[in-house]
C-alpha cells in the first residue's frame, strides 16, 4: 500500500474563506476530505499537513523519507521563491507531484516561475480543488508503474 | 452526454515509435483506446484526431462550435509558436484542457513558453500516457461543474 | 484600373460571431461587402481571400505575381510569428497595407511585434472594420503617386 | 458637426523642407491644407497648431475639453518619450488618434515605443501625408457610431 | 475605535544599535513608543510585532483576520521576496501600508522590486523613524474615509 | 519659519474634474486649500504653483535656491522621464519629498521608475489626496531634524 | 547507395526570379540540377521537394524514416519560428544538414535564431547556392563516416 | 568666416554654484568668456545661448538653419532623454558637436545612452570646462575640412 | 581565543546521504568532526549548527554579537533567495565566510547569484567537504590580520 | 592561382590529442594534410598557421594583404571575443571562410555568438574535420565566382 | 616638461590604407607626425607605439609608471573587450585620455560599450584624426590643472 | 610528489605597489614566497609564472600536460574575458583551482561573470594574499583525494 504525503503551503488554510472568485469556496478541510477518499478509494495512504513555514516544509519533506513514497504539494507562493524546498525535493528523491487550484498562468507574470516543476513528476493546474485528485490520481499511477517496470 | 474533441498536435503520431526516453513506449493508438475507455467510464462522447498543420488545427477548433463541448489538446510544437491556436480557442470560448506528456519544464528553455495556457481551463504535464487520462477527467469535472452550476 | 488583393488570416472568419467586445459585430462577409462598395468607388478591382494556413497565405501571396498591383492584408496571429509571410511579402516586392481591426497595442505583450509592419507601405489600426477601409485608401493612394511618380 | 483639432508635434514646421527621402516633399502649410479640404467634405470643423513643446502640446490637450470632440495628433519625438501627452489623453478622455507620416517599424529601434498608441483609438503609420488624411476619416467615422452607438 | 496590527519584519530588532547611518539611531523599543503615543493622539488601539520568520508574519497576518482594520507593516528583506506575505494581505484583504525606514532607492538594484507596494493602500520609504508615523497617519486616515464612504 | 515650495507636475490641475477612480474627487484647489491649512497649524510657510512644462518646472526649482528651504514635489508623468528635474534637484541640494496621489505601483509597467525617488529625500504613494499632507509633515520632520542635529 | 531528402521552405520557389542581390540569380531548378548532378557524382540517390506549408514540411521529414538515410534542409523562414520541424527531426532521428543561401548574420536580428542547428548535423550558411553543394558533400561525408565507424 | 551656436542645456546655469566636486568651479559666464576667446582666436563668430526648455532648444535649432554653420551643444539631461532634439539636428542637417563636462561614463547607467552622439559629428566628455573648449576646436576643425573637401 | 560559529543551511542535515555525486559521501557529522579538529588545532572556540529556517538563521547570526567573532556559513539555498540572511550578516557586522560544498557555477542558472557573497569576507566554493576547512582558515587568518591590523 | 591562408586558433594545435568525443580523433596535422592535399585538387596554393595570441592572428591577417586571395579561419575560443581580429577581417578585405569542427549550437550559449560570421563570405560548422574541407571548397568557389564576375 | 605615451591599437596600422570612409584617408605616420607637432607646440615630449597585443600594450601601460606623466590612447576594438587594459590604467593610475577616430556610436552594437571609457580622464570620438589632437590637447590641458591645483 | 603550476594573470606583476586598498599590500614576490613555503610544508613542487598576454597563458596551460598535476590560477582581468584560457583547461583536464585577491562580488558588475568558475575544480575568493593559499591547499586536497580514490 502506498503511502503519501500532502502538502499545503502558506495561506492555503485560508482557503474557502477568502478570494473565492479566484479559489473557490471549497475550504482546505473539504478538499482533505476528498482526497481521503479518493486516497482510500486509490487503496493508499495519504497523511495532510498545511504549513506557512518554508523551513517547516522543508523539514516535513525530509522527514518523508523511510515513511512516504510520493508527495503531493501545493507550494502556494513558496512555488516561485523557494530554492530550499527544490532541493528537499531533489534530496529525498521522493516522487512528487505539484498541483495548483488556480490557473497560475493567467496571474502575475511572477507566478509563471516555478522552482518545483522541473523536479517535479508532473504539474496539474488550474482545475480548482479537481487539481489535487487529479494529481493525486497522477501520482498513484506514477507509483505503480514504477514499481512494476 | 458531453461531447469532447481530443486534438493530438505535429509530431504525435510518432509517439511509441521515436524517443521512447522522452515520450514513453505508448502509441498514440493505444493513447486512443485509453481516451476512449476512460471516456465510456465517464459518460461521455470523444472524437480524435491528429494533424501536422497548424491551419489545420485552427479550422477543426473553429469547427467544433456546437458540435463539442470541451476541447482535450496536445499542442506539443505548437504549444510554444502558436497564437493562431491560441485565438481559435479564445473565439469560440470552447473549454479546452493543455496537456504534455513529457515534463515540459525540464527541456529546452523554449519550451516553458505556452501560448495556451492562460487561455486553457487547466494544464497537466509530465505524466507521460496518464496525463491524457488526467486531463480528460479534469475537463469532464470543469463540464459538470459548469453544468450545475 | 488597379488590382488588389484582400487576405484576411486566420480566425477572421468566425468575425462578429464571437467575441463582439474586442472585434465588433460586423461579420467578414459584411466587412467584404464594405470593400467591395469601396474599391468600386476608388475604381479598383478587389479579390478577398480568408485562410487559417500560414503556408496558403504565403502562395496566395506568391501567386500574386504578375496578377495584382497590391494587397490588403490582416494577418491576424500571424502578425506575430510569421516571417514566411514576411518573406514572401519582401520576395514579391507588392506594396502591401497591414491592417488590424483592435487596437493590438492594448492587448497582450507579444501582440506588439510584428513581422510585417516594417516590410509595409503603412499600417492601419485599432478603428474597427473601417480599418480595412482606411487600409484600402491607402493603399490605392500610395498606387496612384508611384504610378504618377 | 465634430469639431477636431489637429495637433503637429516637434519638428513637424521643418516638413517638406528636409529630409524629403523619409517625410516626402509636401510642407506642413500643404497637409494643412489637404486637412482642411477634406474637414469640409466630411463636415467637420478642424483647429490646427503646432508645437515643440511637451507641456504646450499637454495644455493644448487639456484646453480642448468642451471644445473639441476629437485630436488628431502625430506627437513625432513625443510619441516615444512623452508620458505627460499620454496622461493628458487619458485625464481628458477626448478621442484621440495618433498618425505618422512615414513608417515607425522601419527606423531606429527606439521608436517602435509609443507612450500613445494604447491609450488612441488608433494608429495610422506610413503613408506619407495620406496618413493624416486616413487618420482623420477614421477619427470622424469612429465619433459617428459613437453617436449613433 | 480602530485596531492596527504593527509588524516589524527581520532584523527590525536590531534597530538603533546597528549601522545608524542607514537606519539612525532610534531602537525599535523609542519607535514602537513613538506609535504608541500617536495612535492614543488619534484614538486608535495598536498592537505591536517583529519577527525574523517569513512563516510567522503570513500567520500573524491571517490572525489578524477579525481582529484588526489595518496593518502597518515594514517588512525589511522580505519586501522584495515573498510572495507568501503578499499573499497573505491579498487573502485577508485587510487594508495594509508598507513603510520603510531608509530610502530603498538608494541603495542595491535588487531593494527597488516590493512584492508588497501593489497590494498595499500606500508606501512611506525614505523617512527614518517619521515613515512609521506617517505610515500609521495615511492608514488611520484611509480608514476613515473607508467608513465614512 | 521654514519655507516650503509645493510643485505639482503635469496634468494636475485637472485633479477631481477627471479620472476620480484614480485620483480621487478631490480638486487640486481643495488640495491646496489642505495644504495651507496644515502648513499654518505646523507653522511654515508655503507657496504652491503647477506646471505643465518640464522646463518650467526645472526653472521653478533653481529660483528655490536661497528662498525655499524645502520641497514638496508631485512630478506626476515627468517622474518616469525627466532626468532634467532629478539634476535640478540634485543641483540645487534643496531637500525635496515626492509624492504620489495614486498607487503608482498598481499602473503600467512603465511607472514604476522614478528618475527622482533616489534624490529624494523620501517617497510617499498611494495615499490620494492625504500623500500631499503626509509629504508635506514628512519634509517639515526633516527639516526639523536638520536644524536640530 | 545513400538516399537523401533535400526539403526547400518557404518562398524558395521564387529564387533567382526575386530579390537576386541576397539571393543571387540562379533559380530553384538550376539548384537542383546542380544538386542532381553532385549526387550522381558522389553516387547518392537524392529527392527534391519545396514547399511552403510548416505542416507539410514535418510530414514530409516523419515520411522520410525508412525510405532516406539523410536530409538536406534549408529550413528558410521556419528556421527562426518552427519548433515542430525541430521536432520532426529529433523524433525521426535522420541527420539533417541545415543550409542557407544567404549569410543569415548578416541580416534582421530575429534571423540569428535557429530552431534547427542545435539538432542538426551541421550547417552551412553564406555561400548562395554552393551551400546546397557543400551541405550534401558534408552530409554524405557524414553517413560515410557512420557507416563506416 | 564660420558662425557657430552654442546651446547650454537644462541646469547648466547653475554651474560652478553647485556640485563642483562633479562639474569642477568655473561658471556658465567663466566657459563663456573662454568660449569666446577661443572664438576670436580661431576667426569664427559664435552666439552663446541657456535653456531649461526642450522645446525651446528644438526651436533655437530650427533657428539656426541658414544663420548658423555649426552647433555646439551641451545638452545635460536632455542628452538621454530628447528625441526632439536629435529629431532637431537630424533635420536641420547642421553639424553639431556634443560636450560634457563631467565623465558620463562614470555616473549613473542611464546617463550612458544618448539620443545625440549619433547623429553627432563627434563627442567631447569628462574634460571639465575643456571639453568645450575641445569640441568647439573639433567643430571648426570639421567645418574647415568640409569646406576645403 | 577567536569564536566562530559556523552555520549550515537548509537541506545540509541530509548530506552525505543523499546524492553523493554532488554532495560526496560525507555526513554533516563528519564535516563537524573536521572542524572541530581544525578549530582546535587552530586554537579556536567553533559552535556548530543547522536549520532549515530562513528566520532562524537569521535570529542566530543576530545572537552572535558580542558573542562570536566570525561566521562560518554555508547558506545553502539560501544563499540565492535571502535578503534577510544578508540584513542579518550586514547589520551585526561579524565577519562572515561563505562556503559551498559543490560547485554551484556548474549547477542551475539561478544559483549564480548570490546576496550573500558581496557582504562576505571571502567565498570557497567546489573543494567539497574540504571547502569547510578552506574556510575556517581564511576565517582565522582574516580574525588575525584584523586583530594584529 | 588562388592564394589561401588558413588560420587555426586557440587551442587547435591539441586536436586529436584531447576531448575526442567533441572534435574527433584526427590532429591537426592530419587535418593539415587533407587541406594540402584538397588544396592541391583544387588547385590553390595554401599556408597554414596555428597561433594561440589574438594578436598575432590579428597580425598574420593583416600580413595576408596582397600575398593572399582568401583566408580559411577556425577562430576558435576567439570567435566569442575578438572584435580585434573582426576589425582585421574587415580592415584588410580579403575573403574569409569561418569554419568550426563541433556544432558550436550545442554548446555553452555564449558560443552562439560570433564576431566573424557577419564579416564572413560564409560559415560551415559542425561537420568535424570535413569543415575545413566544405570551407576550402566553399571559398575557393567564392573566388572564382567574383573573378568570373 | 611633461611625458605623453601614445598607445595605438589593434589594427590602426592599417589606417589611411583601408576603409577610407570610414577612418578616412590619412596613415598613421601622419597622424604620428601631427602629434608630434602639436606636441612641439605644446611643450611636452611624446613617444608613440601600435601594437596588436593586448598583453604588449597591457606592458606599455606598466612600464609608463615613472617615466610618463599622461597617456593618449585608442584602444580601436580592445575598448570594447579589454579588461586588462581597464586593469592597468587602473593599476598604474597614469591619467588617460581615450580617443577614437570615427564616432563609434554610429557602428555596431556591441561598439558602444568601453570598459576604457569610466577610468580616464575623458573621451573624444568621431573627429577623424581630429580627435587625437583635441585628446592631447586635452590631457595636457588636465595635466596643467592638476600641477597647478 | 604532486606538481602545481601557478599561474598570475595580467597586472598581477605590480601586486602589492599599486591600489593597496583593494590588493593588500603584499608584492607578487611576497605572495610566491608564501607559496613556497606552503608547498614545501605540503610535500608538493610548484612553479610559479606571471604573464599579460591570455595566449601566453593559453600556451602555459597547454605545456603543463604531463610535467603538472594540478593548475593554480589567479586570471585576473581575464577571468571574465577569455574563453581562450577556458579552453585550454578544458582541453588539458588538468585540475584548476581559481583564485582571487579581492572580492570579485563587491566590484564591477562585468567582474561577476566568470569563464573559469566552472571548468575549474574550485573558487576562493575574497582572502588577500591568503587566497592564494587557500586555493593551493584545497588543490592539494582534491589531488589527494583524486590519487586515493
Amino acid at each position: 500500500m502506498f503511502k503519501v504525503l500532502v502538502i499545503h503551503g502558506p495561506n492555503l488554510n485560508l482557503l474557502g474563506k477568502r478570494e473565492p472568485e479566484i479559489y473557490g469556496k471549497t475550504t482546505l478541510e473539504e478538499i482533505n476530505s476528498m482526497l481521503r477518499e479518493l486516497a482510500s478509494e486509490l487503496g493508499v495512504y495519504i497523511e495532510l499537513i498545511q504549513s506557512n513555514h518554508e523551513g517547516e516544509i522543508v523539514t516535513k519533506i525530509q522527514e518523508a523519507i523511510g515513511k512516504f513514497d510520493g508527495i503531493l504539494i501545493n507550494p502556494a507562493a513558496y512555488t516561485h521563491t523557494s530554492i530550499a524546498i527544490r532541493d528537499a525535493i531533489i534530496s529525498t528523491s521522493i516522487p512528487t507531484v505539484e498541483v495548483h487550484i488556480s490557473n497560475i498562468y493567467r496571474r502575475e507574470e511572477f507566478r509563471r516561475r516555478s522552482f518545483i516543476s522541473d523536479v517535479a513528476v508532473g504539474v496539474v493546474s488550474g482545475f480548482g480543488k479537481e487539481s489535487y485528485l487529479l494529481g493525486l490520481r497522477g501520482l498513484v499511477n506514477y507509483l505503480k508503474e514504477k514499481q512494476s517496470a
